[in-house]
């Protein structure tokens, strides 16, 4: 083969390898994505420094990273060791160099991703391979170890259940604060004032762990106000623990976070998802924190090892994305959530019903259901079900849930005095245009169907085809 | 095509189907292994019955399972949502059957071999998706949880941190037994009294949240005497919680695990890996029990979703094993473990130095470094290691190390008394004949290297090649 | 698992399933193509009908589809016998029921899918894994088989070494047809009279093997006159095969092509490229023809057994896109074809170039290179090559070359009387606009580059930046 | 990461690369097979010194190796230009450098592997992306372009449709010279006298166009004696084409191809299936020669491009067996041959039925079925059939066939003169033990089934079970 060929070749493979050299050294999300191929190369490499992959390697311990399916060494990169170590979740191993190099450099572009999408003031990002409900309940133990005489959560009531339960999981008590509904408008919104006079009246301070709120949640709950939240957090010296499950999606909600910061609020630890946020399945979780201390205390706190799947997951995700990618994702995102809104206006209005006045939800959205019997209105959910929409979440007041000695009422709404059952429906990050006609196409035919169902009246007599 | 050839293809192909169905109705691990074909087709199968694969799918939701990159929907079979709801790892997903089915299959599939592995008793398993340390802490918060006034752990002194560390996580105070030294042998055993004399002691049991006890552990220490604690436990009344972190791979710990419970002991988790015991990669662990309702106590506290990712290595694992494959990896590390141990005793005895006797530990071996100058000893171990020799342990006597707060004497040797510096290897499950050979004649040119160290002869002038 | 959560999805299950059965039954490529986790599926449920892939099959023949390597069988979706029979290309396998399948399948969906193009009047479609040269000449073999007394083939020259090569694999004689230029333009056509003339002139009719014309070429050739050349064969009963390489991506060819048997004239096998029309790596063909009786005596002359995977390749890639997907890909083609014209128009207005005339070439674009000093007009090509530009030819007039005996003048410019030397470029079906945009700017670089090559000035004279 | 760690994996690394680099220097294949893994890497290292894989690529061709579907771009490691130029099948493609390199180095290889099998005298080796039937064709059309004259093909008997077919694709006429029954056994041997005779009588030799051959076959005809009719080639300097289809796993016939020309006979092209003999999927076929010039002249018939799969194929499954690999597999063959006579022989000796003596037939085994009723004979095949059992071929003498005007008597036999109906079964490469005991006990069951036909018994009178 003639040399000027191979000499193109060569030349052509440098610049590939340019683009993962100039990733590695600046430690930037590039601007454009990676092909899958490049990307397979890439972590291919990394697995081979590993020990268990090492040609005339000699295992003689009780773990050598052994796999005995080719099909899982395949999915797994060969990857088999994992990330952390007896001490540390986010500590070197001797044994597997290529996964500790993947760990920090994925931990490293997750901290450059946020900062991009406005986090500026961010320090440190960690990617936990747990999903945020078990990570939430890390974070509390490690504020607990450091607050030993710690018992109590301040918590802002949301109603899904993993949220509680994150703080059930350590034998610490929450606190709930209700949501309380401005008057004109029937949003959700945290209750401050509430907050404020709770930690004046506490005797002792020490014995509170946190404050605990959440930004992303379903309408007609509001974002948390996590601006004066964390102030309050700053004035008596309280850490501050903020579920953002997924609200990297939102801009607003990344600008609530970026504003708590500037003026001066305290923010120990924010989780989040990284399924809901970036696409991937279900399984890991990533840490913000403002001091490398703090998350140094957390990945210490961490036994033993843990599963590396997640850390590769967003690796292949945010760099095939590239800067570019994950932009157009969260611009069309927004884009979408306006247009679901304005379609579903159009809808209520021909429908007699009203869209809950949400304005600091950017994600969820709430349609009251006034007009259908109260006695099917649950049967609307499983009729949206069995048509394959998936995620309409369908609430009815008046129902109390009991979780763990904790009673409820209206479980779902997020608030003991909502008035209206109502439908949430979300525009979050990946979603179709398509899909949302689809769904308003479908739910009106279902909404229809519900409502003719204490009359004798069918579809037919509409002239509706289901 | 003419008929018949289509009747037989469709007859074949009822062939393997039938496989898979005899499974599904036995859940039993079969007899043979399955191939990797059938194996991903049946994942692919289950992965469409989650609603993110369905055609026609509209989601409406903060979480529908899509994924950016088709790399890391590949090396998932597609599967995205995880395993679990808010209140229960365990329990079933509507947007999610295919995982649903997955996840329980798995269970079952590994109770059964548990099972067959010799745990006649067990009742109950559970594959968690976090490393044995994680899942040791979870399974401490669970009994936490029904032991309110608890703030005691009582544990047999092992000196891997991560086994530690899994009770500083939860803010129990671990109560150190330290091992004992028999006369007539090296061996380091539970001292069955010094926890008993506790107990007695002990003004108030509810004080105590559990006996935290180890199997598998690198020589000279012994697994723990798991008959007389769980006895123990039973008689006060106490929780048992036992690692068994690679216990599963040897007979002989399996048997003290039966005869615990057949003798009328209290158990409540047995806690092992499925890495070090099936050959995955890290990332997860099993829980067996004795009643389904302890495990399910354990399942309802771990707030939100998981990964499924270490139930499907397992269940990739464990039906492309099949009974004959682990049976025969069981019973070659078995073997190998004999062989490794006559070849150092060979060794040894050319060599004035010997092993530690340590007849109750089925996986590990410790070979004394007794010749060696002591301040040239620790080398031994970066030599190995820059050898490709990975999991051999050089352990110096006379090092202290306080982790947390607890101040350790000879850390690493599982005991304040340690006499011999030593070197441990172990024989675990999946290791290689020519391994063995390999790291003797290895390790016995390093040995003479070091042992030159304090004079000023070379290898060359014993004429050996390094 | 619930009941309400399987049954969904099973319906969900059948949805996809019913995409299959319908492609099935219609033997129809799909208006929007399948996902490829369903025709991987697919793929893997016909693989299993092949008794290689039976479980419990017992071979004990020379020939049993075995494949060693897990790598191999994957790639090859554990097809491992191929297609055809010793008889007959297109023949059924006993042992292999699925392959058989997947090729009259695939030849069905060709056979639609030219259909759908726009070549109606075609009726029988075969795959052959081969590229075009030998399936020329595999052609060429059969339509000798049947005109025994036959030497001569009537060839339109076109500067392919391939094309020519495809005759002389044989052992008949090309009579080669100049092109002629006709006065009001640039453009290189069909020498119909002459052809015809020949005819006129033979003797023996029955040496003629066959007219063998080609559409698809570099500019300034055309497309071959195909509707004379079709009817000349019906009138003098002598044989039409076409080399149609690329041109089903063609809407223009199509249609001459349609209307060559439209008009009643005679087209005995028409050849085109699998990788150059549908976007898949070389290594197959596919052969059009009027009746079945033409396309089972070739399928019949073919001796043994041959891959399938330009058939695999072929499923997949039509499935995938869909008649939808095919659709875009043509009609966007076309529009960057028009703009590639336009774009180099502007070009050469302002560098005293012009571009060929050529109406009758839909594909290709010759620019003159007038302007260049003759020696160092090579160089261009060189140039563009070095810079990652492929598909570019730089034509120099003034060669000669000489193939088995046969002697050309200007070789490459497909005709003796070229008076240009010209450079040409394609747009064909998958090409992006911004490499048209690059590709013009790199272009002009070079251009101006190799312009200044007899004077001593260079391009920073000129202030461009290379 | 530490330093140590890095440089540690970076000296694995290099182990790695050390085993590919020897390979290419030394064009040999590796004693030991290199693990998946690596090969795969090697393969994407090449595939992107292809222009279709550089980056910042410019295609304005009308082939730039674009493919559509990741799916088919996968499974080719996104290789897409094919091998060979328009002029030669074995030449350079500029725009394809890795998938160039790739064909060299695996012809390269091939030629190692066939001397390292025992074909010492053996200087050239080509894989040709055709079956064996086709590329007898190509050989066949090479010769015959060297012998313009040429007419006829001396053709020793073998009743396998594309043996013959290879021929009447070009329109050369076969000259079918029968086997020969010797004496003593029951033997089917080449007629060399009537071979000898016919050139004798030969009034222009330049008519003959050459012997063809045939080794590995069908018992009870033996491998042709290629080494007489070498010498008579080489005597009435005639070429001699061999069809060697699966006789590279037979050290038998390797022996009498290298006597062949050790003792001074002349042979051209010996022609071998690539499935066959290495374990991949039908599609290629290697050629070998005895000097450079005759594979050159055989590669420059080639017109234009062909597939690069069945050199891929090979590629990775020769360096996944390595030397001792391949070896293990033809030393495993000719013991599983010898096995399945022995049982075979027992068998028959209990069933008045003997095995055809056949000792120039190292494969195929032949078992007389004279206790069978002749009009049910050929049910046994399908019964054999529809039990999975493959590869076994039932031939009932007495038939004749035509293909394309010949006729043969008892067709399937050999022979005219063929006085048994049988059964053969072969012993192959890849087979295993338990199919051949697994063969014996259905073929027990089925013989005797067959042979109760004609009496009104059934198994269950002889109380088998079937």
């Amino acid at each position: 083969v003639p040399c000027s060929y191979i000499q193109l070749a060569r030349q052509a493979r440098r610049t590939r390898e340019q683009q993962i050299r100039q990733i590695i050294e600046h430690r930037k999300l590039p601007e454009i994505g990676l092909d899958d191929s490049l990307i397979e190369q890439w972590l291919n490499e990394l697995s081979q420094m590993d020990s268990n992959n090492f040609l005339g390697n000699i295992g003689v311990g009780e773990r050598e990273g052994r796999v005995y399916s080719s099909l899982v060494a395949k999915r797994h990169y060969s990857f088999s060791h994992g990330i952390g170590r007896s001490g540390d979740i986010n500590s070197v191993q001797p044994k597997a160099a290529g996964s500790s190099l993947l760990n920090q450099l994925t931990n490293e572009l997750v901290l450059d991703t946020v900062k991009y999408l406005g986090l500026r003031t961010i320090k440190s990002a960690l990617v936990i391979p747990m999903a945020t409900g078990m990570t939430l309940t890390l974070c509390l133990l490690t504020l607990k170890k450091i607050r030993p005489q710690c018992r109590y959560v301040l918590w802002s009531r949301i109603d899904q259940k993993s949220c509680l339960k994150a703080i059930l999981a350590t034998d610490l008590i929450p606190v709930i604060i209700e949501q309380i509904q401005t008057d004109d408008n029937e949003e959700l919104h945290t209750d401050v004032n509430k907050f404020e006079q709770y930690l004046k009246n506490c005797t002792n301070l020490n014995e509170i762990c946190c404050i605990y709120s959440t930004t992303s949640c379903f309408a007609p709950r509001a974002i948390d106000n996590v601006v004066e939240l964390s102030l309050l957090c700053e004035k008596y010296s309280i850490p501050h623990l903020i579920n953002n499950a997924y609200g990297l999606q939102s801009t607003k909600i990344i600008h609530e976070l970026e504003q708590s910061k500037r003026k001066g609020g305290r923010i120990d630890y924010i989780v989040q998802s990284t399924d809901k946020n970036f696409l991937v399945p279900v399984g890991g979780s990533i840490v913000l924190g403002y001091d490398q201390e703090s998350l140094d205390r957390l990945s210490k706190i961490y036994p033993g090892r843990a599963s590396i799947t997640p850390t590769i997951d967003l690796f292949i995700t945010l760099l095939s994305m590239g800067r570019r990618g994950l932009t157009d994702l969260i611009q069309k995102r927004k884009l979408l959530h306006k247009q679901f809104l304005d379609k579903l206006i159009r809808w209520t209005s021909e429908n007699t019903e009203h869209i809950l006045k949400t304005k600091q939800n950017p994600i969820s959205i709430a349609v009251t259901l006034t007009q259908l019997p109260s006695e099917h209105i649950t049967q609307l959910g499983s009729m949206l079900f069995s048509r394959r929409i998936s995620g309409a979440r369908v609430i009815q007041i008046g129902k109390k849930q009991t979780i763990d000695n904790y009673e409820f009422e209206n479980y779902g709404s997020h608030s003991s005095t909502s008035k209206y059952s109502y439908l949430t429906v979300a525009a979050s990050i990946g979603i179709q245009e398509e899909h949302i006609d689809l769904f308003i196409k479908k739910f009106d035919i279902l909404y229809k169907k519900v409502l003719l169902m204490s009359t004798n009246q069918t579809l037919n007599d509409l002239n509706i085809v289901d």
